[in-house]
């Protein structure tokens, strides 16, 4: 490890330093005179990183070196595929994840969850517990809307994902869910993360609106570090100055984060964009950018939807963008999942994968 | 209320638009041909706003009129005024938060808090449950932080504000603390919100790095709408571009605070800075422009902290930061409020205020 | 003309307002009794949106109606296509500008231009006069770089787009280049704006790093308005909190900027990755989003560069590139224009188009 | 110097760097025995820090060592004073400018000159050349403003400062100004900066809305290492993702530069809040942050200006604000300068100083 020192450290700052580095498992060695700069050899264990930069007297980790976190990619490694029912993100393998913003009555979410896996989906999304900015807003239908979701995802034939927004929910939503939804608003809620984290279900994790890329990782980490290694990641789009789109999808991000994780990486064309004729576009630059996967707002009947209308879009959009989705992933020679092909293992009750 | 509509609506959008409407208890008159602005009259209740604009017609809501929200000021109305144990914040009232990042060993937490309180800090600040970007980086001393917190706040007579990250904590927190803080990752964590908002205790909200002043207020109003009226407004810098300082410190964002809301607005200048160095010349700035208090990270041995310990300042920079406070507050004919005045009415047990 | 006025306003600020109104040709009718919006029936020039937003009284023009700017798409309206020697920009054509950062010695840059034009791009790119940070920077090799431009635009038969920076340069660059850049610090550059309104040869004009999209298509519109009609947009990133890669890939805006202008739009992935192994996703994702081209830093040695060798990539890469843009632009039924195809336009002497 | 270089380098690459090194005069000396850290010994020009950081092979100079550009200020070394007619910026001295935003007729723009400065402020602002967003906004009376701006200066006996957009107009603004101004927009303007560091007039730089702090002061080095050594810098707020106040004062920014630059700093509090209503908190903050004086937009009609008329605020309050800066300079042992205190030498012809 390579650590950078703040300048005119007091002896025992630097004591303190030396202290820890050995407590860890390290021989300490000075590069230069000014002691500003250290090689640290020994163990590289994934929270040694953490630890020093802890640390007063340490500026800066510049390389870490053996201290690899957990979703980190080894060099050359392989991607981690994740499946959720029929669906697989990473590899050669891209899937789509369609469905209402918020779980609708019982027929008309069996409506749409039949509707979306007809045309490609292999996962309904639908959020029971929707956090929302205005305590006055339509939180979501919650357990009945959970309730909802387990009926509509066994007569549909169809895995399912929602959002847990409380670490008391965890266990209610996992007993419905394939597939557990961190929203962006709680991306760095450590509770909820470590309750995911001792799940063994897949997460899927969404990209806090103004996180940077390490502290998006570092999420991930909370639940890896539980023992839960099957986090998808999700770019959502990133707060910026200008009105123009709710978001900015950070497609390099994308790019960016396929390099530095083995973990898969989908796109949120739908939250980027804040409203529907921009859906495809960012639909499609995800993609482009390697994404493996999709998760978008599908509605038959946008204009009466509960919340965040504005940014879904109807069906015959979302066969076009399935469509798109088969083309750009096979210029690249992957795939995109079609529903049925696994579908015998989507089991009645949803064990612990 | 003044509601814009989006263009071209189907018959179908305008008459959901309508009916909400109705349903809320107000007539409404279109003000031009094509119908995309609309006056309603009728009840103006605080939740009406958000209920309109989660409706899919609506583009935007342009004057709220009567539906006035819990935490906005009435035109020409006074400030709300929150006592914490000595201090109180807001109207003539200005006062000092000062302590550790987070809860240290009994002996040098004690010796903290009679020297911040010596020097003029009327509450005691220190992290039991630390929210950290990292798994591996410490997270806090958890329940021991929070019985030493009981302790020396018996033992220094000095109020305690600490933070719950999770809300199967704020129980344990509020047998401690006499004011519960929410800090910045989780100024959006509806289900922690919801719980503070059924204490009858004092919250310390701390505005996300991200977030508007309008989502900052509306977090605001999930307590306020559970029917606790104690909440201080926590300003702790907003993300920028620039590497050079941590976060920039909204001063702008105060002002304007000041004016839309009664509730008091205080200023964290250590986490904008995230260097001492710049700590009292963010805290000078935060109160010229208005704040009613300020809390500050206060080390005896800055070098020794545990985390963040980089931002903290000594106890000296302390007693200079308080002279300050003093002094700018006496501008505008206001008084920091000094420790001792009130303290009988420190209780040995923290009954619901 | 739709305008949502102050509140309160003094009646003089009223009359001001009105007046102004007249003077440009509008009867003005208030839709409310409080004043605060007024529909304005008139002419509908394109500089009345301005004009009336520089009105003290006005707040906000919420619907410009028919005072539409010149950048503005008409509804159901065609892509402007641009001309620079063989390349086309717009429509169903999307070409590549492809070169060194700045201009290099006349057999070098000989040899990139041939080698670039080899493999699909229509346009070299090359500064002769470089915007940089610092003043000890390299600057560029000035009016002997565009020399050199001139020299190697003979000899490849390739377009050449180069920076101008300073007004009193705009003469020097037009006599070489085929094209006028103004890179992203001079997107605000007034004068050098107007200069090249007054000129009638294609301008490349890159959007400022941390510009909206509106301040960016006014910048168009200074060109435009100043009667040279021919403005290719470039997305080149804006600025993020985020240090992970140098700026943001705004696909967004690409997308949105095709529906609301006719102005062809290309994106610049060199500048928005800051780093060579990201060009590639961040290239496929601005095509896949809409872009008309691109326009990409490429050097058949990175690592010798003057400046911003990080981001060049090399010969093959560009390959790979260009292939990608011919398959994305073939999904949408576009193509990528090829060198030659019009060379024999690309005269001895540069016209003015 | 200490410089940290890429990973994994050629051979050729490190052979460039250290080529580069020994040309500059440094002896360099690997710290590491993977290379990728250096030492270098010389003789630390202004210029040689972004000499190196121009080297591909050079991915970051730690430490800059003796290299220390012009605007850093010595360790220990003190403020510079920049004297503007009877202003003094810098040291123990805060000044107050005031005036319109446009320049205005020659009876109106007497009258502010001599309102302002009956309250304070010992010099004049106002702008013939203004730079908008629109090409179809007010862009100010230009020459005939400057003759107006000259006039008053005469009669009000007032210094002036008035910004200069293009480096064609320097000239004629400098045979007006007693101080050149850059705009935000044209902070990074390069042809504009060198022109003004071959001036001997101080120049009042603003900060760009979105310029990290090193840019800024890289901006000002332009001026620096033209030989003009009167450079004010100014912050005037950035941009961000909140709409509330047009930017946000970065006083943490303010204070950031006393520390790193000996040159002076003052704040624009119009610009930042642009409205009224919050210029007063602004200035405030500002000031207690540690800036040297304020540029502020004052009218006695601020409903009637051509353009930003929101934020200008009218006489009485700019009297307060001037009462405030003298209150809050007091508290730090400073005073603000007053006008006439050495008006005697505001002569009739600018002498270049």
């Amino acid at each position: 490890m390579l650590v950078r020192l703040r300048k005119n450290l007091a002896e025992a700052e630097v004591s303190l330093f030396l202290a820890l580095a050995g407590e860890l498992g390290y021989s300490a060695r000075f590069l230069d005179e000014e002691r500003e700069l250290a090689r640290l050899d020994g163990p590289g264990r994934p929270d040694h990183r953490s630890r020093l930069e802890d640390c007063h007297a340490v500026l800066q980790v510049l390389d870490p070196g053996l201290a690899r976190e957990l979703h980190l990619r080894p060099p050359g490694g392989p991607d981690r595929v994740v499946q959720v029912g029929d669906a697989l993100f990473g590899g050669e393998h891209v899937s789509l994840i369609a469905g209402p913003c918020a779980v609708e009555d019982p027929a008309r979410t069996l409506e749409i969850a039949r509707a979306v896996r007809a045309r490609g989906a292999t996962v309904l999304r639908g959020g029971a517990f929707k956090p929302r900015t205005s305590p006055y807003s339509f939180q979501g239908s919650a357990h009945a809307g959970l309730e909802v979701l387990g009926r509509v995802r066994r007569e549909a034939e169809i895995a399912v994902v929602t959002e847990a927004l409380d670490p008391r929910d965890v266990e209610a939503v996992g007993e419905v869910a394939d597939m557990f939804q961190v929203g962006s608003r709680n991306m760095a809620n450590q509770p909820l993360l470590s309750e995911l984290g001792r799940q063994r279900k897949p997460v899927l994790l969404k990209r806090g609106f103004a996180a940077t890329l390490r502290e998006f990782l570092l999420a991930a980490e909370f639940v890896l570090a539980g023992g839960n290694e099957q986090v998808v990641l999700c770019e959502r789009g990133i707060r910026s100055f200008d009105p123009s789109t709710r978001n900015v999808l950070d497609v390099g991000g994308v790019a960016w984060l396929k390099r530095h994780t083995h973990l898969p990486v989908i796109v949120d064309p739908s939250h980027a964009a804040g409203r529907s004729d921009l859906v495809r576009a960012l639909a499609r630059a995800g993609l482009a950018a390697g994404a493996d996967g999709l998760i978008c707002e599908v509605h038959p009947h946008p204009a009466e939807v509960h919340s965040d209308g504005a940014q879904a879009i109807g069906l015959e959009d979302f066969s076009i963008l399935a469509s798109d989705a088969r083309a750009l992933a096979a210029l690249d020679g992957r795939s995109v999942v079609q529903p049925g092909r696994v579908s015998a293992r989507v089991p009645e009750k949803i064990p612990a994968q």
